[in-house]
């Protein structure tokens, strides 16, 4: 399938980095591909530049939000939060009618510290929020529960957990859930519209505190019954 | 242990009975005893009335929140969230100084229907306004993320799953953790302090959508790693 990723951190690189090795056709998407390319030094946290990470995927282009969209079946947007609608308004409404648009993003608000907090939460979600600014898109919530190595490589845990889709589109989810058992995922769960999305944005919470006690991103939840 | 639980819901009774069976000295406690033994019709859920469950369990005694605080040892809050202070104001917070309070309320609005919307979160938490209110108190937030019958029978899903602890007492974390295995829980996760009940008070949104989903109440989380 023709992806595009929205988002170059570790979340992009993830799933760019799986989906190409699954045999997909893969452009990463962002804001402007010549400054990206330019930035040499790690990350603020201490992850390598784009432009290494790009080396070692030659079969992945690099190009702006809005021609990656372009030319995608498929757009997964893996910015941050507060990041999604701007990236997803450079790719264009236009690009993004029809296509399915798988969305990890969290709506995390670090502006207080660390844990954050939600700049949207329980009477709305950041998943429709993205739904209702581009209508035509047919957006799916998942993969927002846990943390970018386990996503593309669930199995990696040695037992099985669980993640979750929400959305409107019965199609879209049955795509998305494809992708999602061709990564290793067994257990995915249908939770419901794109409203669910503010049951599973909610979970981050309770992740963030999990990590600190565990002392490791490592984990993920399975819904065991 | 002398236990009083306040609150004769179905989270009541399953924490009351299951005490008394593990061979505690329980009482119950409720704002006005013989109204609460007037009532002879099931509740709006269709549960038979509190009357009956007490016949069942001649070792349990129901007194008022005050009198069931003050011979208590350890205080569970079985109340639903927005009666939690009120009913620990009439326990009194003399009779709640220096004990355990392990408190299972969650902060559920059902003002706009169902599902319900949480009255506090993400910068606070009912756990935390318990704790401030009672600052002699020794508050534990834990098993308000699972239903009544597999807080007290957590080994009838069959498989391992994880309950969680938040309090600022670490003494007060080891007495509740000693309950909740006496209980049958092999693993209880230690967040950190009562803040930490924000996450897992952010939980219940997604445990509401995924009873939709399931068609039941009868999951829990497992924290995999």
């Amino acid at each position: 399938m023709k992806i595009a990723v929205l988002g170059t951190g570790m979340v992009g690189q993830a799933l760019a980095g799986r989906l190409d090795e699954l045999g997909h056709d893969v452009v990463v998407g962002t804001r402007d591909p010549q400054a990206t390319l330019a930035r040499t030094e790690p990350d603020g946290m201490g992850n390598p530049p784009f432009s290494a990470w790009l080396q070692d995927h030659q079969g992945v282009g690099l190009v702006t939000f809005a021609d990656a969209a372009a030319g995608a079946e498929l757009v997964v947007n893996a910015t941050s939060g507060s990041g999604a609608i701007p990236a997803l308004e450079q790719a264009g409404a236009d690009n993004l009618a029809g296509k399915v648009v798988l969305d990890i993003s969290n709506p995390l608000d670090f502006s207080a510290g660390f844990p954050p907090t939600l700049f949207v939460k329980d009477t709305d979600s950041l998943g429709e929020q993205v739904q209702r600014a581009f209508p035509q898109a047919r957006v799916v919530k998942t993969l927002n529960t846990l943390n970018a190595s386990l996503m593309i490589h669930p199995k990696d845990l040695g037992q099985e957990s669980s993640v979750f889709v929400s959305g409107d589109d019965a199609a879209a989810k049955a795509t998305v859930t494809e992708l999602l058992e061709s990564f290793g995922h067994t257990d995915v769960i249908d939770l419901g519209d794109i409203s669910t999305a503010r049951g599973t944005e909610m979970l981050l919470p309770v992740w963030l505190r999990l990590m600190g006690a565990l002392g490791t991103p490592a984990f993920n939840f399975k819904v065991v019954r």
